[in-house]
């Protein structure tokens, strides 16, 4: 097969959300039976209900690969981004905040209801992220929005589980993958959460299977909930034959990328204080992947992936706000 | 005259807006023609143009009264505020977060165009602020809105001379100091920016020789252009003796306060890192309100406005973070 030169490093797929952050202590996640750490998807009655009680917040744009994206934008690389905003003020907001990180993003604004998705999130004072996600428009992403040439001109297409849930965007994925596969690119897909799992493990098993992913995001539960495995050794030893890349963040304590059945780890990168972990692993796969288009070593990928996740840890929100390539010179 | 227990310390009418928050460098002042530490007044057209090449942005609720309002609510002060936005997602934000705060706010939603309100703010590296106002549906409020029970039932009446450039606002600001005056409540006028002087300042000369205004708050630039007088002792001499208090803010240099012909002074409260001076003002004049609601000396007033206008320089943002009452217990 032959391939045309990519014009963008990655292209993703993923949530249009604006993030509403507060400060909330732990009595208010008992008060509203909200786990902490979780992600859980609102209806629009209780997402208003919710942010009627939440305290006096920030809006900043989010959605799990868009917040990659972000990173990798700042990182220097090329990237466009597929996801789906109403014709409203947090569509708006969402739009300009990628266009302005010189991400392309053309996919046709919804005109119609729900509005634009909104992620509600408290921060404890441990610096734990809760978050409770109204889709939206989010989740009417129609696979006539993809553009088969912008996929198939992109060396990575990037996926993101939370959007393999609802319907439409799920059908817009597997012909994304289609497109990407047909050009010989790469498939890169992060598992996002537990409960996304528990509901697609059957899809996310044989989209491994028939080989579909090449680089696969994930985190020590993720893995062992794909895995339905307690042990992450395990778990890890059960995926890892399967993908030619697989990448398994362990928070704190580092991360563990499996490639071509050679182990490498990272330890985390310090951070003078933990503000808000929002975004943490979102930014990590930015730093890997970033790594892996320009060729670095596994480990020197893994590190730049817990360089990002340092800085996106120590402030609010889910976007970076430092120079990451500065900080990739500085410290890789 | 007798005067029924006050429901409120405070009762402010002031623009409802919401900041849109990004860093720029200077070329970027340089490149769109903006005055570094200004307000300008954009229209609709401008608005989007500048949002457009302004970069990824945080959106926090805003607005200089309402900031102050803000600050008030942090010290443990009751509020009520008066402010228009529209039926719109920003409107939302708006009203949602002064509520959070604890703060009354029933001026009825507007239902048509304009949008709500919002500030464009560049925050340049030497955290100085730049902001471009598209003032929206806040232009609209009309003396309709206001309620003459609710304003006699606040301590302190408190306008934001922001809004006594446009006229529906300004109508309704005289309303409002005639309630409060007949009810025998003080009124505290803030003079907001240069170009508002400009404008409205034989009005504001007019309201200070009337003897209408209790409390008036300027900082050195607003007085000088107050007045017309090249020096601030000058400026300063000419308006004391026409407002029970005059409180004047000269940034890093502290604040001066007369009241009844007596002077006092502070120094700036000391700030690890200035990041973003938004608000400074507003905030000042929240901690010297509270002062003044407690019964404190002139000095410790001055202090406690010190307090809050460090807290708020010392991160992005108008609004308070920290804890005001912890501020105040550690550091008066």
């Amino acid at each position: 097969m032959t391939q045309t030169p990519a014009q963008y490093d990655v292209i993703a797929i993923g949530n249009a959300i604006v993030d509403v952050i507060a400060r909330e202590d732990d009595a208010f996640l008992a008060t509203h039976a909200l786990t902490k750490g979780a992600m859980q998807l609102l209806d629009a009655e209780t997402a208003e209900f919710l942010y009627d009680a939440m305290g006096s917040a920030v809006e900043i744009s989010g959605g799990s690969a868009a917040n990659t994206l972000a990173g990798m934008a700042a990182f220097g690389k090329s990237c466009a981004f597929i996801g789906q905003v109403r014709d409203d003020q947090l569509g708006q907001v969402f739009a300009h905040d990628i266009r302005a990180l010189g991400i392309a993003f053309d996919t046709p604004v919804r005109t119609q209801e729900p509005p634009t998705a909104r992620c509600l999130i408290m921060v404890t004072p441990d610096a734990q992220r809760t978050m409770n996600t109204y889709l939206g428009a989010s989740q009417f992403l129609p696979a006539l929005a993809l553009d088969k040439t912008t996929i198939q001109a992109a060396k990575i297409l990037y996926l993101e589980g939370y959007l393999w849930d609802p319907e439409e965007p799920r059908a817009a994925m597997r012909t994304a993958i289609g497109y990407a596969k047909e050009a010989g690119r790469k498939v890169a897909f992060t598992l996002s959460a537990d409960f996304v799992i528990a509901r697609h493990r059957a899809d996310f098993l044989a989209l491994i299977e028939e080989g579909l992913i090449d680089i696969l995001f994930s985190n020590e539960d993720e893995i062992r909930a794909l895995t339905e495995l307690e042990s992450l050794e395990a778990a890890i030893a059960a995926i890892a034959p399967k993908v030619p890349v697989l990448v398994c963040t362990c928070g704190a304590e580092g991360a563990i990328a499996i490639v071509d059945g050679v182990r490498s780890e990272t330890t985390a990168a310090p951070v003078a204080q933990i503000v808000d972990t929002t975004g943490a692993g979102d930014l990590f796969a930015s730093g890997f992947l970033t790594g892996y288009v320009d060729g670095l070593s596994v480990e020197d990928s893994l590190k730049l992936g817990a360089i990002a996740a340092a800085e996106v840890i120590s402030h609010y929100g889910a976007r970076p706000e430092a120079d990451l390539k500065l900080l990739r010179a500085q410290q890789l």
